[in-house]
C-alpha cells in the first residue's frame, strides 16, 4: 500500500490543518465584517438557516448565536417547504444563512433563490466562493479553508462556526483559537480511548446549550466513518424518553466544556450515574481534553469538536473502515 | 398476574382510544376556532414553537403547517436559551406555541413567560388545562385527550397534532379521521411484524415533508418502549453522512403516504434498496398500511402514527420489558 492509499490519510491531515484554517480564516476577517456591516443595515428581525449534514450542525450554532447573543428570534428552515411544497413565504425584514461546504447541493440554492424572491436578505457561508449556492445568495462569506477532499468534512466544520461567530457576533476572543486549537490536537487522548468504542453498536452523545451542535457533529462523524448508531441528544430531551435505553452496556460522550451550557448538564450526568452509564465527558482532563483556557464559552465549540473528530478518525481505522471512503457517500450530496 | 398489572396494558388501551379522543376533540373545535380568531386579529409575522419530547414532534408538525399552509418563517425554540442562557429577545409580532401533554415542565413554564414577557402572543397546547403552562400563556387549547397513564404517549400526541391543525389551518377534512383512525388501528399488521425486530439492536426510521415528525415519534417510541437505538432522518439528511452506516443488517422503516412528501423520498428509497436496506413501507399495504383514502397529505400523520405505535407496544412486549413503564422515566418530566 503506498502512502496515497492509505486509509484515513485525507482526513487525518485535514483534522491537523485547523490551527492554520482559523488563522487564515482570521486574516480574512476584514471580508466578514464587511458583510456583518451590511446585515446590520438591514437590521433583520428574525434569522432563518438552511443546511444539510455537518453544516446543518453549523448552522444550529448559528441559531444559538442568534438567540442568545443577537437576542432574536431564528429558525432552521426544512427545506422541503420552499423545494418539495413550493411554499413562498413573506420573509421581508427576515435574514436567511444558508451553510454549505461545496455550496453545490440543488435543494439549498433552490431554497435560497425562493427566499431572496420572497424578500429575505440572503447569506450564504460556503468553501466555493463561485458555486452555485454562493451565485443564488446577496452577499456571501468565504470560510477559506482550503480543498476538503475527505467525504467527512473536519475543517470546513469548525471554518463554519468561526465565520457564523465573526458574521453574527464579532471578533472577540477569537485570535486565540489557532493555538488552542492546536494544543487540543496535541492533547488528546483520542487515539487512546477509541480502543473502547471497538465493538460498541451504538453510542449516545449528550450536551447542552452552544455545544450542542457539538454532540450532533460527534455522532454525525461517528456514523458516517465507523458505522455505528451514534445518537445525539440534547441533555434535557435525553430525560423526555430516550434515557429508557441508556445502561452499562450503552456508551455516552458527553460535553462539558466551562459555560451555562456545561452547568446545565449536571442533572443529566446524575441519571446517567444512576442508570450505570459509561460516560466519556469531553472538555475535563480525564476524558477528552479541551485547552480553551479562559474563552468564553460560545468559542468553545470550535475547539470541542477536535478530539471526537480524532476519535472518529481511529475508531473506523481500529474498525477496519477507511474514513477518506465511507460507503455510499459522494462528497457532494445532490438532494432536492 | 392480574389484569392490573399486565405489561403494556395502560399503553395498548391508550392507542386503541384514539378514534374517539379524535371526535372528541372535533366535538371541541368552537373551543379552537376561538383561539384561532385571536390568532388571526394579531397577524403574527413568526411562529416559534417550544415543546420536548414527544410533543417536540408535535410541534414540528405545527412548523410544517406554519411553513406551508400559512406560508410564514418558523422556528422550534432551543429552550435552554431562554432558562439556561437568560436571553431576552424582542418577540413582539412573533406568536409562540407551547406543546406539553402534562403542562407542568419547568423549563417550557419559564420559556413561556419569558415570551411573554418578551411581546410575544403566547399559546400553550396541553392536556392539562390548570397546569403552571396553561396558566403562564395568555391562550390555551386544551386537546381533551383524557388522563394519559402510559409514560410513552400516544393519545396525546395524534390530539396534539389534530389540535394544531385546528388551530393553524382549521377543520377542513378533520371529520373522517376518528374513523380512518379506527379502520388504520383495525387493519395493522404491526402486531405480526413486530417479530422482524426481535433481536435488533437498532433500526432507522425515515420520511420527508409532513410525515418528517411520524418517523422522528417513530423512532423515539421505539427506544423508550424497546430500547433499541431507533433514529429518525429526513430523506434527505439520511443521504448527507448517515447511509453510510445502512446495510442489509440495519432496519429501515419509511413512510411513505401519498402526497408530495411520499414523492420525494423516491431518490432515498433508490439508494437504500441499493444498499441492501431491509425497508419496511408505512402507508401501502405491503407495510404498515395507513387507511388514508383521499385526505389531504397534511392530515395523513395523525393516522401514520398510529400502527407504528402498536409496532412499539409489541415489539417490547417480545422483548420481555414493560411499555408502560419503561425504565428511568416518569410521565411528568422536569428539566430546566
Amino acid at each position: 500500500m503506498t502512502a496515497r492509499d492509505e486509509p484515513g490519510r485525507l482526513m487525518i491531515a485535514e483534522i491537523g490543518e485547523q490551527p492554520e484554517v482559523l488563522a487564515r480564516l482570521l486574516d480574512h476577517r476584514d471580508e466578514i465584517a464587511a458583510v456583518r456591516a451590511r446585515l446590520a443595515q438591514h437590521e433583520p428581525r428574525f434569522v432563518l438557516f438552511a443546511a444539510r449534514g455537518t453544516s446543518d450542525h453549523a448552522a444550529l450554532y448559528g441559531k444559538y448565536l442568534v438567540e442568545v447573543d443577537l437576542a432574536k428570534p431564528a429558525g432552521l428552515v426544512s427545506p422541503s417547504t420552499l423545494t418539495v411544497y413550493g411554499s413562498r413565504p413573506d420573509l421581508s425584514g427576515v435574514l436567511m444563512i444558508a451553510v454549505s461546504q461545496s455550496g453545490g447541493s440543488p435543494d439549498l440554492v433552490d431554497s435560497m433563490t425562493a427566499a431572496r424572491s420572497c424578500g429575505a436578505l440572503t447569506v450564504a457561508v460556503t468553501n466555493a466562493p463561485s458555486s452555485p449556492l454562493a451565485s443564488a445568495a446577496e452577499l456571501h462569506v468565504d470560510i477559506h479553508a482550503g480543498a476538503e477532499r475527505a467525504v467527512a468534512a473536519t475543517k470546513s466544520y469548525t471554518a463554519q462556526l468561526l465565520a457564523l461567530h465573526l458574521l453574527l457576533v464579532g471578533d472577540d476572543g477569537t485570535e486565540l483559537l489557532p493555538e488552542r486549537a492546536a494544543a487540543t490536537l496535541a492533547g488528546s487522548a483520542a487515539v487512546h480511548l477509541a480502543g473502547r468504542y471497538r465493538f460498541a453498536e451504538r453510542l449516545i452523545t449528550t450536551a447542552r446549550g452552544y455545544s450542542y451542535p457539538t454532540a450532533r457533529e460527534a455522532a454525525l462523524k461517528l456514523m458516517e466513518t465507523s458505522y455505528l448508531s451514534a445518537q445525539a441528544f440534547s441533555a434535557a430531551d435525553l430525560l423526555h424518553g430516550p434515557l429508557a435505553m441508556i445502561d452499562a452496556g450503552v456508551p455516552v460522550i458527553s460535553v462539558v466544556t466551562p459555560g451555562r451550557g456545561g452547568t446545565a448538564m449536571a442533572a443529566a450526568l446524575e441519571r446517567l450515574h444512576g442508570v450505570g452509564a459509561d460516560v466519556l465527558p469531553v472538555g475535563p482532563a480525564d476524558g477528552l481534553p479541551v485547552v480553551g483556557g479562559d474563552l468564553p464559552e460560545e468559542l468553545l465549540p470550535i475547539l470541542e469538536i477536535l478530539p471526537l473528530q480524532q476519535l472518529a478518525w481511529r475508531l473506523a481505522l481500529d474498525r477496519g473502515t477507511d474514513p477518506d471512503r465511507p460507503r455510499g457517500l459522494a462528497k457532494v450530496t445532490s438532494t432536492w
